[in-house]
Order: structure tokens, then C-alpha cells, then sequence
């Protein structure tokens, strides 16, 4: 295997297997707050990793806010002992009564939630006032993907005063993603960014002219928060994801990020059919299928391989080095794309100075723990 | 929704949800064994449901006998009472102990494996005399796929030969898949089969020459085994997979397999960010993401929409009837693949008669239960 990806005894480890290099993870967390500059001004997304752990390590170097997608993530994070929860959700349905539920279980928690509609935002405050409490609602800001969100404009101020006079609801700010800024060059990214932040900040301020407060910009992931750190605003709350464990995908998408992919999946040779094939147990069941066929992941030790067929438990190689490799011998694969690959797996193995150390339960891999 | 997958009350089902129609599940289970002929034929691949509910619905309609590709789903489809089960999946490092391990814990049930290389037979061989007991082991034959398994040749009957002589295993017959196969005309597809069958047939009858036993063939997947059926040997054990849940991907692969897809994904709008737009809580940590981007569902209720976007939680579709949908309101999204989808759940929710009527827990989703 890769000299820096070395794991002393893989024979008790059952493959396919997501593992975790401690080292690789402490530094991409001191990493991520060196970015910021200071921990408190982070907010990292969680469903990177879905685990307990990893929120007490970035906690042990002082990351008290977390941010979320799922009623599971967020309980995760609150049973870890993170007090400051933003789940980065637009409520709906049974989400509703989920987050009195969460509320009623949490009470020391700060939950803040994203809305970007009038109907979830009657609803909410209904179900907050009926249950006798509150909660802080962040207006969903679309700053050009349109995945949800609004964009800065009439609507944008109309939904934030809506939030300000439902009972039951505290305004608590923007959030604001842009997953779409995906220019490898840091200028050009930085330039698309400014553009969109500066209708960003005139609806913010708007709103501040109107009495309105906005205590908070929850902005950017792991492409664009370095972008939002150079800026001297102390309401931005950086809320990047997939640094922290970071992948193939990211380090190739985004050459100005210094994080080195601190997880991988440890696979084994099942079979070698062809005299220039060689089969892994690492099929779209283990390993994250968004990325295209062929470019799911990488392998340090096996550079020159060309994945040609994936099924379900099966990736078959071609390489002109198969003739090395016996059904057993261990490679680890490099996913492309680590979030949704995490989500796959109920365990982490844990490396720490070569040799396996600990067990991680991915606790939010479910979508339900208790509320 | 659509008139063929009505649900009486969605209010308590947090989405997205996994939800099987038990009447379509029950017709498909039928029509399985209607092209098998006879229940006993049949040895059906337990990954696409991964639930023990559903092994005893097969074994309710008669079937005996399971296939599954990972340990855990050895062991839920044991629970479920099943007696006879086959691992096809070759079996390497820590999986030669749990192989022993399984034996053990289920000394009445009866476990098949497959192999196609001399270093896991003799593992295997030993870690079974060690212990004391025996494994049927069945010959990984390659029909052309290249994934896994020995072409028909001298090397299969010299591996054959081996695995017989091996102490601690029986040699228990052929495992063909053919997955590979996918010629939309059913005439083709069975030509491009039968040509391949004609070298298996012929590597079986040389080693019965031989004097060595055959005693089963397991043979083909949901596209191929109705090929399979029509054959008079009562050696084939015919292990569709998909076809008991069904998905939008084989119906439009093979249409002359008329199983409809039983299974859908429930999901919710969560936002409308443009005019033309509606966002659902659908991402790929939800369905299957194997599909291409943009082709990964269908939606019977909006057969216009296009995806544009998806990521981790959302799914963007583009529709002229967006103006028609407000955050809260419900679809139904048919997967294109349903196995890795139900692997994403922890739980399924059940439909009978349009009303939700049980959950059932999808045990194999973990990759280990207790073995």
C-alpha cells in the first residue's frame, strides 16, 4: 500500500472497509480552522462524516457549532455534546413535528432551521407557539444554484419580515450554499463569489435599515469557504463539509485546498479473470456511484489501473500488473466522492500510527435515531 | 400519485421512504415461479430486498432455497428459516474464518460457496478440516462477463479436479452469472446465452465422465433465467435477484419480462426556487446514484419532469407544471435500480390495500450481523 496510508495488520478487518487515518484527520481539522482563522467562526457540515467522534475531535480544538441535513445528523451532534445546531433543511411534512420534538428533547440546544417559503414558515411557527416554545429561522438565500432558496430581491425581504412577525419564529439570518462555484482557479472562483455576496450583503443590510435583526450569514462549503474567510464580517459563520475527511474529487477539483484525503476504503482481490483484470470487493454498495462509472475512486498503489466494469460488490481493474496480484491481496481505494460513501457503511476503522485503533458507529447514517 | 400506488395517509411517513407495495410483490413472487415452472427451480438472490420478511414470503409460495453475496444477508436469510443458502461470492481473507463461523452457528443449514482459485480452495479446504466440518463449494464458471469466475476450459476442469480433492470440501456443481447479457430482444439474448450454456454443459458432462459429481448448476439473473427455465435439467437452479421488488431500469431493459416495479421512493418537495423548478428531498443518499446523472428515477405522476441537479438530500427537477407544487406536497419516484437503493434503508414501509401496514427492517444492509 501507499507509504503514507499504511495499516500494520489488515487481517481482522472484513473488506470492503471504511478507514480512517487519525493523522490525516487531525490535520485536516486544524487545517480547516487555519483557514478560518479562528475556530469560532466555523460551522462545519456533519454529513461528511455522520459521526460522534469527529464532532468531539473539532470540538477538543474548539468547534462548538455544527451544521446539518437530517433530524438524524442533528441528534448525532447534540448527543455528541454540540449545543449549536443548524440544521440547513427546509422543513416540511413530519420535519415539522420533529423539530418541536428535537426542541422538547434538546432544551439547551440552539436548533436553527432554513425556510424559504411561506406555507413551511406558517406551519412552523404554528407547531413552535402550540408547543409553547421557539426557534430561530435562517432565510434560504440562492445565490445562483437554484437548488432551493430565494434570490435577493423583493421575495427575499417579504419571507424575512414573514419570519420576524410569526410567533413562535426568532430570525436568525441567512444561509447561504453555493455548491455551484466550482472553478479550479481560486481567483475565479473568488470573483463569481464576490458577485453574488454583494447582493448578499445589500439584502442583509436592507433589513438591518428595516429593524430587522441578522445576527448570522451561515455561507459556503469546503470550495468556497476560504473565499468567505478573508472577509472581516463578523456574522459569516463558515460552514464547510468534505475537508474535514476530503476525497479524490475535491483534491482534483480544487488545487488551492491543501487537505489530504484522510479516508479510504480497504478492498480485496476476489478474483483476477483475465490474464489483465483483477476483481475487487468494492462495488457501488461500499464505495459512492455519483461520480461517473469508471471514476469512482483511485488507487495510490495502483495508479496505472482502469476501471471498466462496477456492479453492486464487484470493481474490475484492467492493469497490465495484475499477474502481481492473488485472490486476498489488499489495496485501498481513494473515493472520489467521501460524503455519500460514508453513508454506506455502518462502521469506521480507525488508523492511528499505522495500526487499527478504534471503532466509529456512522450513527446518522440512518435517517432516524429517536425524533 | 399514481392510480397503481396510492397511499391512503402519508402524514407520518418521513421522507424520503422506501415503500413496498405488497400486492405488486406478491404478483412479481408469483410470476417468478409462474417462468420457473416450479418453486423448487428457483434459488433467488436476496440482495435487492436484504429482508427477512420477504424470504418467508418466497418460501410461503414455496421457495427453499436462497442466493446472497455478503455474510450478513447469509445470515438474515438463516434467520428467516431458510435451510439452504448460497454465498456467491468468492470467498478471500477474513471471510474463510466466517465461512467456518456460519457453519457453526447454523450446523442445519446447508452453505454453498464459490470459488475459481487454488489459493482460497485450499484456505478454504483447511480452515474446514481444522474445524472439523465440510462446505459444498461450487465452480466460479465465466460466461463472458469477465468479472468473476474461470472460462470453460482446461483450467475450470483442473479446478474442478482440485476442489473435489480438496479435504473438507464437496464439490457442489457450477455457479454461472451472466449479467452481461442484456440484449433488449429476448430471441438475441437467448442465442448469445445458449451458446454459452453449450461450453458449460460440455466442461459438466466431462467431468461427469470424469466421475466427479455435478449435482447443480445456479444459473442467470432476472434477464436471463427465463432462458434458463425453458431448459429440461433439473441440475439449474435459476437466481433472478431484482425482478421480486423491480425497478424502472429492467423494465425498460427487458420488456418481455413483465414484472412491475413494486417498490418506490416516497419524497416531498421541499422548495420551488425558480418558475420552472421544484426541488425534493431525493438525493443520492436515498436512490441509487449507479444510473447516469438525470436518469436515476422516474416519477409515474410527473412523466415530464427532467432532473437537472441532484446531490447529496436534494433532487431538482425542471417541469411546466411546477407552478402546480408547493413545499409539502408528495411524489412518488420509481428508482432505475432498485437494489442499491434498498441498501440505503434501514427500513421499508409497507403498503397493502393503499394503506401503510407494517415496516419491515432491512437486516443486510449492514455488512455484519453477528458472524
Amino acid at each position: 500500500m501507499d507509504a503514507n496510508y499504511q495499516i500494520a495488520d489488515t487481517s481482522g478487518i472484513i473488506t470492503p472497509a471504511l478507514v480512517v487515518f487519525r493523522e490525516f484527520l487531525d490535520d485536516n481539522i486544524r487545517h480547516m480552522i487555519e483557514i478560518a482563522g479562528d475556530a469560532s467562526r466555523l460551522r462545519p457540515h456533519c454529513k461528511t462524516h455522520k459521526t460522534a467522534e469527529v464532532v468531539r475531535l473539532q470540538a477538543a480544538q474548539g468547534i462548538t457549532k455544527q451544521k446539518c441535513a437530517t433530524f438524524a445528523e442533528a441528534e448525532m451532534v447534540a448527543e455528541a455534546g454540540c449545543r449549536d445546531v443548524c440544521l440547513a433543511y427546509n422543513l416540511v411534512g413530519p420535519n415539522i413535528a420533529r423539530a418541536v420534538a428535537f426542541r422538547q428533547k434538546y432544551p439547551d440546544v440552539t436548533l436553527s432551521v432554513t425556510a424559504d417559503h411561506e406555507i413551511p414558515i406558517a406551519a412552523l411557527g404554528h407547531a413552535m407557539t402550540e408547543a409553547g416554545t421557539t426557534i430561530e429561522v435562517l432565510l434560504d438565500v440562492d445565490t445562483g444554484q437554484h437548488r432551493t432558496g430565494v434570490t435577493c430581491c423583493e421575495r427575499a425581504e417579504r419571507l424575512y419580515q414573514l419570519i420576524a412577525e410569526t410567533d413562535g419564529l426568532i430570525p436568525g439570518g441567512f444561509h447561504v450554499y453555493d455548491g455551484h462555484q466550482h472553478q479550479q482557479s481560486h481567483e475565479e472562483r473568488k470573483a463569481a463569489i464576490d458577485v453574488e455576496w454583494a447582493k448578499v450583503i445589500e439584502l442583509r443590510d436592507k433589513l438591518i435599515a428595516a429593524g430587522l435583526p441578522v445576527p448570522r450569514i451561515v455561507a459556503g462549503g469546503t470550495g468556497s469557504f476560504p473565499v468567505y474567510a478573508t472577509k472581516e464580517d463578523p456574522t459569516i459563520e463558515l460552514s464547510p463539509g468534505t475537508c474535514v475527511f476530503n476525497d479524490a474529487g475535491y483534491s482534483a477539483a480544487f488545487p488551492d485546498l491543501k487537505f489530504p484525503p484522510a479516508t479510504g476504503v480497504l478492498t480485496r482481490v476476489i478474483s483476477r479473470p483475465t490474464d489483465n483484470r483483477i476483481t475487487l470487493d468494492l462495488g457501488y454498495k461500499a464505495i459512492a456511484s455519483d461520480p461517473p462509472a469508471g471514476k469512482r475512486c483511485t488507487f495510490p498503489a495502483l495508479p496505472d489501473a482502469v476501471a471498466v466494469l462496477q456492479n453492486e460488490e464487484h470493481l474490475v481493474l484492467e492493469t497490465n500488473r495484475a499477474g502481481d496480484f492473488q485472490p486476498g491481496d489488499e489495496l485501498l481505494a481513494i473515493p472520489t466522492h467521501i460524503c455519500p460513501t460514508s453513508a454506506m457503511h455502518k462502521q469506521i476503522v480507525v488508523v492511528s500510527g499505522g495500526k487499527v485503533a478504534d471503532h466509529w458507529d456512522i450513527v446518522a447514517r440512518d435517517r432516524q435515531l429517536t425524533i
